[in-house]
């Protein structure tokens, strides 16, 4: 396990007695919000309306892929949750987002005859990439673990299948950071195999599951190398590839695929408020994305995030929690291939940005909540970190060094301190950007505890007499 | 929320603290043994190996009920995975267990014409109960909430089937607790309803879920009251006939189950150790239990267990951890209807019980292991929580004031002091009994890491200088 992330906790922990002490001389708050974050609890294990509107989410647009007609839908269906749960000043904020579609489900398979012939290679097209010809491709394999060893071996990858066998690093327990440690290979895949000379790029799914089902997920072509078609092979499939190239085989495989790009197509960021008592242009934002995948219903990825804000503000409103600050919804479009809500959001309230004084991202999952992670300075995180101690109760308690999220991420230049929303880390690969995220994959507790966690901080925030302590601007 | 736990919390915290300023005192110590627990938890997301064998159990032995085919199965599993990984003094320990089977799956349905008449009402007859006539019972439901309501309506009883619908309680943060102010109503509901002249007793499902799968469960007869049958009816169940009875209507049900209880079969815990090197007569005790209900898989309940044990042991003789105490891996027969198992090993080592220095046990599932719950006194729970601050990196660090576990409990007249393995508590419900306690619900990192704490736990436990301070006796 990774030294820094022990250090992280220590820290945080040291952190943590500190805002101990300094609570201690706040006594009467600190029973006041005992109070209120057990009214949230409360109200939300006995309802149970986040995990009930997740349930409406995924089954009114279970396919919300910018620019595709499922994106609308979640976008209507937003504006209405909206209005339904009396949220003020809603609307819909314009973006163009990209347009790309997935066709037809593709196929890998090996090409020459051989017992291996019938062994299914589930893929799936990764985001953004381009099609094969319409009879496909095929060509001999080349398995590198690394770019470095693509680089040491570049003289064998032309006219190749590139396949980027590079696994989720196991052993780590965040799998979030062993995302991180390998999602390079998805998103720089095929312009690094480009370069070398190969004709497709084709990439080990990032999971830590070994199972049928392939991940997809964002590329990027870099301006310059040819841009040729990839995808994601399930994790058994790289190990039937494996198996024969290991056993000194040389491996032939047929791909093709008729995924397309059309022309950006106009969407919208969801917004909505509960305007603050006395500090009414000050904003609390919390939000998560309301595209995803157009396979999967995207229900943890990012429905828990879209409904654990939808929820949290619907449910200070409900139990008449209104803080002296303004807590605003924001649903991002295309956070998955584009991030365009995000920057259309900072471009339109640029103006407002020094009046963020939060902001929190849910788009982990809506597994039981562990805490947060933030990056705010030292200050503001002692105080988040004794905010979060309210937690403890149903173990949501951590408040860890880290990130807010990609959404929120463009806020960063206001030095707005950022908070990312932290579930239980091990079942949220097994099911990301595939086939297997659905609702059967949510427990309504879990969600309903993330939400109250949620809800809970924000209104902490958004009720403080003083305003968080921002983060130093970043120098251009 | 509940305060108890509040305070539990916060008790936890401050001997932690203090443990923490103890073991400034122990640095080498302390780096040590974070290179043990590092290289175990290397190990087991490295090889997955609990769960290859958790796979291996609940296929070769899926239905484990006491004195049933599949539990000897079971038995014998469980003594040649101890052999193949190399345990010592592996041995069969004999029990007399109960015998009773389920028979067919039986029916309960609404008995009187009507838009009603087919609602599906799924039941499972509780553990231990008697079965109907062959041509079933055929009554007017009468539905209480409590036991105080079936005494205060106790006329109304008479030639009644007589529904608890006593729901788990939903706001508390822990689904254990719920389930302990929810669960008499299934052991004692039978006996109670026929005291008051009921012909029979339907139970709500001990689930914190709205679905229609019922949980069976052990019942009990008390001596006197006719012994009456009794099943579990689904949630969705009990609410299709809770909305006919609050409508004001009638309502007639046709209930039959053909279970039956047969004598006493001969069993067996399954025993083996890893020989400490300095003080092998000292023990200190890992386990769960090998048998399981006869619907589902017994996955989590209670495979996890018994593969969290049979893996941790596995695990430390593997890396040549052999610590100055012996650990004794004991799987448990019987725990689930009538702990034949743990009585008869407490008969069995009565005469070495204060060489038993501290016992654990897994029985709450293979969920993302968020510590334990120990009922040591305050000096050893302090040693205790300083070692799982070990277990920060995976958030398996709490160490809070609560039961060890049933079997272990035997353990308690010779003041060891007992601890209970505490994962994730929300999902374990949800499958708890049913049909769904299968292998697709336990995922591969959440087992490996819960046996990673607890083999890293015994181990530090067991490696000590100083023996743990035990409990005292109680006084009889």
């Amino acid at each position: 396990m990774s030294q820094r992330l022990c250090w992280i906790g220590l820290l945080a922990v040291l952190v943590w007695g500190g805002a101990n002490s300094m609570t201690r001389a706040q006594a009467p708050d600190k029973a006041s919000r005992a109070a209120i974050v057990e009214r949230i609890v409360r109200d939300a294990l006995t309802h149970k309306e986040t995990y009930a509107m997740l349930v409406d989410l995924t089954t009114k647009a279970p396919h919300r892929l910018s620019g595709s007609p499922g994106a609308a839908a979640a976008v209507e269906w937003a504006r209405q949750q909206m209005i339904r749960s009396g949220f003020e000043n809603v609307r819909l904020e314009p973006c163009m987002v990209p347009h790309w579609e997935r066709g037809d489900i593709g196929e890998l398979k090996f090409a020459e005859p051989g017992e291996a012939t019938d062994e299914p290679l589930p893929i799936l097209a990764l985001g953004g990439s381009e099609p094969t010809p319409p009879e496909g491709i095929t060509a001999e394999v080349m398995m590198v673990k690394t770019f470095e060893e693509l680089a040491q071996r570049r003289a064998e990858a032309k006219g190749k299948i590139v396949l980027f066998n590079h696994p989720m690093p196991q052993t780590d327990p965040s799998t979030f950071s062993a995302y991180g440690a390998a999602v390079g290979y998805r998103s720089r895949g095929a312009s690094e195999a480009a370069k070398a000379g190969a004709v497709a790029a084709i990439v080990r799914s990032m999971t830590t599951r070994l199972d049928d089902f392939p991940h997809t997920g964002g590329m990027r072509y870099q301006e310059g190398p040819k841009r040729i078609p990839t995808a994601a092979v399930s994790t058994l499939g790289v190990g039937r590839i494996a198996r024969h190239l290991e056993a000194g085989r040389r491996v032939v495989l047929h791909f093709r695929q008729n995924c397309r790009w059309f022309e950006d197509a106009p969407s919208f960021n969801v917004v909505g408020e509960l305007v603050g008592t006395t500090h009414p242009d000050e904003i609390v934002l919390v939000g998560g994305h309301l595209d995803g995948w157009d396979v999967g219903h995207g229900a943890h990825d990012d429905g828990a995030g879209t409904c654990h804000s939808l929820s949290a503000v619907r449910t200070l409103k409900k139990l008449g929690l209104r803080p002296k600050r303004t807590i605003r919804c924001v649903l991002f479009m295309n956070e998955e291939n584009g991030t365009a809500g995000a920057k259309a959001y900072l471009a339109a309230h640029k103006d407002e940005l020094d009046k963020h004084v939060f902001a929190l991202e849910s788009d982990r999952g809506g597994f039981t909540p562990r805490g947060f992670t933030t990056d705010a300075n030292p200050e503001a995180l002692a105080i988040l970190a004794e905010m979060a101690t309210h937690f403890t109760d149903f173990g949501a308690e951590r408040m860890l060094r880290g990130r807010g999220g990609v959404d929120i991420s463009v806020l960063r230049e206001g030095g707005v301190p950022l908070v990312g929303f932290l579930p239980d880390p091990h079942r949220y690969f097994d099911l990301h950007h595939s086939w297997r995220d659905t609702i059967d994959q949510v427990n309504e507790r879990e969600l309903e505890l993330g939400m109250a966690a949620i809800a809970s901080l924000i209104y902490m925030v958004a009720d403080m007499e003083e305003t968080l302590p921002r983060n130093p601007k970043p120098s251009n």
